[in-house]
């Protein structure tokens, strides 16, 4: 965590006006007339998007939403690693850490060969490979995740808070090339369902649509959710209980023979579990209309299909029923042939699927994400609106590859296992398998964005062969050679809205005369192609456009301090002071030590020529690149910034 | 983390009350008239005592200071590996580690031989030694971590928040058996330093003077500082600087030849520094009177002491000299042949020394550490007062080595470096060694109480050679059995206040016939003289006074949790549901998955006896025991239970 790089104040540095360290402002403020971008709903897409906004001090933002108040108890509860890994750079990972529950290993349930009316274990597997992500995978109540983004946005430089009791009547987009084009008009509310009559107006650059399934904004650009609306009918479950079933602690995915599936999500607190329970195989006088169902029915055909354990429910902290569908917009904007866009969707606005391989969260907050650095850098003028329209692009093929997988991964879920009466069922062991394989996908950490502006062709790939051009920086272990301080790479990529050039020393001595790292370094701080001279604006940070930071392959202890190239421990702040924090080292302690982890061959990086890595803002590997194609480096920046 | 035992409530699970998980109430409460404890000041040792007491739910507290408000900019900043240790029990390591500087590595300079008025590196040596404390050791503001104390206790059962601006006047201690016996008279300020003469009187069964060295505490029950007074004069100052100095983010130990010695200390943040310059060095013409003394001055002399380096100073964010006393009381509490004590002395109040080390705050908070769970459980009935007289016993004596390191330290700091011209000087290799020698001591991991009630005589030692009776729980890496995480186990000793028994398994099959383990469970569960039966209140959780805990060795899929002693998932809270968080492992997983780690082999428990290992509520090792030596079990709590 880097502070008091401007001077020296006190208290939780988090926050960015050093006033509000010492006691924090109370808000509330009323809804501005005019903003640069108004985000509809206080859903994880929509609070990410705020989160991400809120840092450049220099954008207005307001976020309203139909609700009183902030969300307490919310449905969503599987994080993704790769949502950790976004936790990160926003500072609040380890506090989710701390709370949720952490899926290690899944168990795997199937009927018993020898009495098919009782379950027994198939199996456990790891539930994130090796090496997957240096994060875990958690489950936790989302409330907790929003009071996290709404940390982050009230600690920001604007101090953002949401505007509560807000309903969207509707919004209109000019044409006629005002500054803020589209006018939305909104109700105020009065506990949650009244109407107040009170109608306010706000112009803005650009709105964001996080209002979920039922989206008005959806509604008022004229998108469509298109698929399957209904299909298989769930009752899901949040419950305190004893019970004498084994796998109680750990996800346990349950077949039994004639009394449906079940899915059993240890929540955290070390008590509370999430089960599913699949309500189409309940017993024909057991069906009932979804508005007689009852958490006791869930938890008799819960018991049932456990047979022979039981459960007994302590207390039902909170239960549904939801029929999966799986639909999508057939676009995440408003853009037309004659139109940039200036209204976006995001999140459950443009695509539904199920809850159970807990993606609905993750995609959301994936999907603002994306669009959140690419509004600022247009707002702030660091590049063309152009970018803009790699938002659907980028993520409504991900939208469309989420459906198509969560219809397979449900039919299969759904499906009756294979046995003599069923021999088209599908194999518990078959399942295992699909499941392992689809680790990478439900991790998040599969995507891979297609080549566009922002993304390379993955020439130069064989250069880092285990950092995939289109796909997430996944980190690894380096020490940081300023304070020999053992660190993840990728965790100093934090949500401020920079590129990250990562130059990768290839074999020669650090900053020697053959050096390849001072040799770009020197390219960067002195030639009139440098994307560093060209894109940083006069009196802004050298690294807060372009973020540039060197790995060598040496011990830390053999690089020094006085011999970096300035670009490598730049003067920044009001003071002018160095920063020492942009050089790191292959981690060569010894493993008694806890080193020995080496990044360059954990991400098949080429030690002989090293290579230079261009991660975008939101942490996606934009392009790998020789450590000295400085026209390809200039090249790719010419593409993206202005 | 353990929440949603007594029922689901949504909102931040570290409030005790869970309506505070929605909104924290506003607190500010009057004084109140009678407490079981007065804490006097609110420093790290008053703070960590307040947090402490806080915790049990039905012992009232209060905490005064002088001070207007809680502190923004401390002196201390030095955080021991043992300290973090004691944060992780309070649930709030990971927020101070974050926000930290961590010292990894340590850089020694000394004269060239060539050019002796310049400096030169002698070596790097690693802080802290492999596996001395699963924690780092870091260097942060002490008003951030008053910061998370004052959070600990406002999210407790009684929601404590300190009264400000109280001085004490004095306190009387009556010998008539009252049950509220000490009076304390107490003086309402008016910005800090202006009297109202507004009086208030408070009643306490005990007082504990947190007050600093200046303590009115002390003053009041007859104690004073007893020791060299002053010795050495020394600068400080947290700056703000760019230098060409190389180690300027490492803790850097420099001995000049003419110009005197210098630590520089990198602080939080990545930019701020803190040095310490010896004055009694400085050049004839440039001794100045303290009171005439300025941060120039101090500057001039650092950048002599580091020639040819140089340092520009870009703020000075707060500077001080000081004299180096090495003094401490003769007892920490009031008690008499006549009388058992009612008021103890904790932090700066009974011991002072230099802060070079780095040791006061930790030394502060490790009293109180000791003491609180103490006088917990002689107020909530669980001890007889007795036990009370270990802590002056045990504290004073470490008080006293404390004093003893640091008087040689700091000698051995302020030395000149040994050269032809001073043959009488310190070896600066030798420095080094003393150095690494003392990291042990310094990381605050090689205090041993010695015998008492209350820790064994080690008869049993060999059963577990690396867990060492009187020290602290050395913790190591486990995997929980019930949810398959990784865990280190002596995060499981929260500071509630808890006994834990860890029963090690021998090489027996887990709960088999000869299972030591179970045959343990049988007698806790079922025997007269179990102490899990005495000692446990009607009414109260089965864990809340002697917490059980098993670690098998075999890998944890082979332990099923359905074969499970009841002991080791025993029933809780209103609603009785089973704890699962009880039973370990060793962590069999292969090294590419992070595992490899054998608690048995790292900590020298004996693989085929096993073993019991008896932890105080303060973590430090009581007794251990032969895995069947239920007598010795017996007697250990009959001694320090009622």
């Amino acid at each position: 965590m880097q502070f008091h790089l401007d001077g020296f104040y006190p208290g939780d540095p988090r926050f960015s006006d050093p006033q509000d360290r010492v006691v924090a402002p109370p808000l509330k403020r009323p809804l501005p007339q005019q903003v640069d971008v108004l985000i509809v709903g206080c859903g994880p897409a929509g609070l990410n998007l705020a989160a991400q906004l809120s840092q450049f001090g220099n954008i207005s933002v307001a976020i309203v939403d139909q609700k009183d108040d902030r969300l307490l108890v919310g449905q969503a509860d599987g994080i993704a690693c790769r949502t950790i890994e976004m936790f990160q750079a926003y500072g609040f990972a380890d506090q989710i850490i701390q709370e949720a529950y952490q899926v290690n290993e899944a168990a795997f349930w199937k009927p018993d060969a020898d009495k098919p009316n009782q379950i027994t274990r198939s199996g456990k597997v790891q539930d994130v490979a090796d090496d997957l992500s240096e994060m875990p995978h958690l489950i936790i109540n989302q409330a907790r995740v929003h009071d996290e983004f709404l940390k982050v946005m009230l600690q920001s430089p604007i101090k953002l808070e949401p505007h509560y009791q807000r309903k969207l009547l509707g919004l209109e987009v000019s044409d006629s090339g005002e500054e803020y084009p589209v006018t939305v008009k909104l109700e105020r509310m009065v506990n949650f369902s009244q109407y107040s009559q009170e109608i306010e107006t706000v112009k803005a650059k650009y709105v964001v649509g996080c209002d979920g399934a039922r989206s008005a904004v959806r509604a008022a650009i004229g998108q469509e959710l298109v698929g399957d609306p209904l299909n298989q009918a769930w009752g899901v479950m949040d419950v305190l209980l004893n019970t004498d079933f084994p796998d109680i602690r750990l996800k346990s995915l349950i077949h039994s023979n004639n009394e449906g599936n079940m899915l059993i999500i240890p929540r955290e607190g070390g008590y509370m579990v999430r089960i599913y329970v699949e309500l189409d195989k309940l017993k024909e006088n057991e069906r009932v209309a979804r508005d007689q169902m009852t958490a006791d029915v869930l938890i008799a055909a819960a018991n049932r299909i456990l047979a022979p354990y039981t459960i007994d429910v302590k207390q039902v902290a909170w239960w549904s029923v939801y029929e999966i569908g799986q639909r999508i917009t057939t676009a995440f904007d408003d853009s037309s042939a004659e139109r940039a866009a200036r209204v976006f969707l995001a999140g459950d606005a443009c695509h539904t699927h199920s809850p159970k391989a807990g993606q609905g969260l993750n995609t959301s907050v994936m999907d603002t994400w994306n669009l959140g650095w690419k509004l600022a850098h247009v707002l702030t003028g660091r590049a063309a609106p152009a970018i803009l329209a790699t938002y659907s692009a980028e993520r409504r093929e991900y939208g469309q590859a989420l459906i198509d997988f969560d219809r397979k991964f449900s039919a299969m879920f759904s499906a009756k296992p294979k046995s003599a009466e069923n021999p088209d069922g599908v194999d518990p062991a078959e399942f295992q398998r699909y499941f392992q394989l689809f680790g990478e996908y439900t991790a998040g950490v599969s995507i891979q964005y297609r080549p566009s502006i922002m993304v390379g062709n993955g020439e130069h790939q064989t250069l880092a062969s285990g950092l995939t051009v289109g796909k997430r920086f996944h980190s690894a272990p380096v020490v940081r050679q300023g304070d020999a301080k053992p660190v993840q790479l990728g965790h100093c990529h934090t949500a401020n809205g920079a590129y990250r050039v990562y130059a990768f020393a290839g074999s020669a001595e650090p900053m020697s005369a053959s050096c390849g790292v001072k040799a770009l370094c020197e390219f960067l701080a002195n030639d009139a192609n440098s994307p560093l001279l060209k894109y940083t604006p006069a009196g802004a940070d050298a690294d807060s456009v372009i973020d540039v930071r060197a790995i060598f392959q040496q011990h830390h202890q053999a690089v020094e301090t006085g011999t970096l190239h300035p670009v490598l421990a730049p003067h920044k702040g009001k003071l002018g002071l160095r920063d020492y924090e942009k050089v790191f080292c292959v981690d060569q302690r010894p493993e008694s030590s806890g080193g020995g982890k080496d990044i360059y061959a954990m991400r098949g990086i080429d030690k002989q020529q090293g290579c230079i890595v261009i991660v975008r803002p939101d942490q996606y590997v934009a392009e790998v690149l020789p450590l000295d194609d400085y026209a390809g480096l200039a090249r790719f920046f010419d593409g993206v910034l202005i």
